[in-house]
């Protein structure tokens, strides 16, 4: 982990220009001519972000959706992505795969432009890339942008994905709950909308408590969350009742591309304008203090942090 | 390859934007704003692209020449890049590939934008992917330009990478003809100044003989090359001397990195004029006809193509 950590901060120092935003943030952000321009790349790779089993379409519409993610976060319009395929013989794989992908480009009216496709031999893990490009027409929030006083939000409901990895892990692959760990829905309406209104957006991919450390660490402020007020479900609470261990389940699965933000207290009304707009959910989850690191409490007590605040794969 | 050939297809069908160019030219070309973006993602894969052996600050070059040559291909001047890299618990291989690309994009003026790392089980080969995101301030010439009549050009000399390769592989990884193989320069600024004189335009990456081969077939012409007039290096000669069975392993042996441009007999001039601003040959080494196709003479007599005009690694 040690060579791991260095080479990620030995990349960190080559990102000296301002657009690559010192890679605090999931996107660059680069102004070209008179347009804002924002740009993620990220890889899917077979056995760590996918199980070797899922639907190969599945796969497809993931690798889009995880990426679009990025842009949505940031209130950036997808305008394109570039796509990195390794073919490995299994003609059947890849033709269920372009399926999915054109049906997911479709849905979110995202051109493919290009990319690159090569060869492996049989039985390497499969790594699949994407490069998606993004135009903002105003404010792009940072992860970095929190400020003490700010309340903390989240989109959606929580923990849907890692409750659906649970009922395909069980031989249930059917239903809301494998859907939203299959079919991700980025959230790019109210990303674009709030983009306006937040101090700091990002979204949940890796677990909301880690996810909600993360901003904590980058704007340098301390986030205070209450469990008792995550959003769930209610084909989660079917599933699986609602107590602190489900909850905390929820707060740390990951894979729920749900936005997570700040405001401040005046904007309160705006955001949930947003919500009625959109049909979405808006729920406040927690506040932004001075000080540094993340609390967890469930309304007045204060809950010890679980050893794993998500996924950490890199 | 019927399976490959389908799944290419299929994507081909999805690339229905026009900045897509329907995927038969090496970018994109999307304008945005007021600005003209060009865009690639090319990807290298251990085995494939480059050699177990190659140092690793090479293979980092390598990766980031062979796609900022696809922008100089296109006049683009680049602007960022974003990564995508496989760990592989090998410290001493990341750092050295961080100097390397460190190093590479100092030398290009390039910032590292972004992208994203994963980690793949030890005896994956590598896969290494790169976007890179360049802005054209002029024309873009399309692989497809070339018109019955024009003149056909290349850069520099053919044939260098091959030539380094092969001593590589006899035991003499030093001198400038393995420097060719290993540290490709793409032609920027040639690119830059011919954007505006070439009617069709390309990197000659895979072999001069297959890259005009494409070209001839996107534009809908046939091309006619002299063998005889191909730019070989004073080094190539020195050590593999200057026959008909060097030329054609010159025009089939890829990795070149030079610019292979069509101009109409008009602009001949013009280009001499940038070739000498740029202490750049560039060679005149066939002719654009009406019909399809490829067509190989030396001096006068016709030879039939070699059964394989370059690499063909998908």
């Amino acid at each position: 982990m040690t060579g791991e950590a260095d080479f990620l901060s030995a990349l960190r120092a080559l990102a000296t220009h301002p657009a690559a935003r010192g890679f605090a943030d999931d996107t660059a952000v680069l102004t070209v001519g008179g347009a804002t321009l924002v740009l993620t790349h990220d890889m899917i790779v077979e056995g760590i972000h996918y199980l070797p089993g899922d639907p190969p379409a599945d796969v497809a519409w993931k690798l889009v959706a995880v990426n679009l993610s990025d842009l949505g976060a940031k209130g950036a319009a997808p305008i394109g992505v570039l796509m990195g395929y390794s073919l490995r013989r299994e003609p059947d794989w890849d033709a269920r795969f372009v399926a999915g992908l054109g049906e997911a480009l479709a849905h979110f009216g995202v051109p493919l432009l290009g990319g690159d496709t090569v060869s492996v031999p049989s039985g390497t893990p499969r790594s699949l890339g994407l490069t998606a490009i993004g135009e903002a027409r105003g404010r792009v929030p940072a992860r970095a942008g929190a400020q003490g006083g700010d309340v903390l939000w989240v989109t959606g409901t929580i923990g849907d994905a890692g409750a659906g990895l649970r009922r395909i892990a069980v031989g249930q692959p059917d239903g809301p709950l494998p859907d939203r760990y299959r079919r991700p829905l980025p959230r790019l309406a109210a990303g674009h909308r709030l983009a306006g209104l937040a101090s700091a957006m990002m979204d949940v991919s890796d677990g909301l408590l880690i996810d909600a450390q993360r901003m904590a660490e980058a704007s340098g402020v301390r986030i205070d969350i209450d469990l008792a007020a995550l959003p769930l479900s209610p084909e989660l609470i079917a599933f699986e009742g609602d107590d602190r261990q489900v909850r905390l389940a929820a707060a740390t699965a990951g894979d729920d591309y749900e936005l997570l933000f700040c405001t401040c207290d005046a904007a309160v009304q705006d955001v949930f304008a947003v919500a009625e707009e959109l049909s979405l959910q808006m729920t406040r989850i927690g506040r932004v203090t001075g000080g540094s690191g993340l609390i967890l409490h469930e309304q007045d007590d204060l809950i010890p942090l679980p050893d794993k605040l998500g996924w950490q794969h890199s």
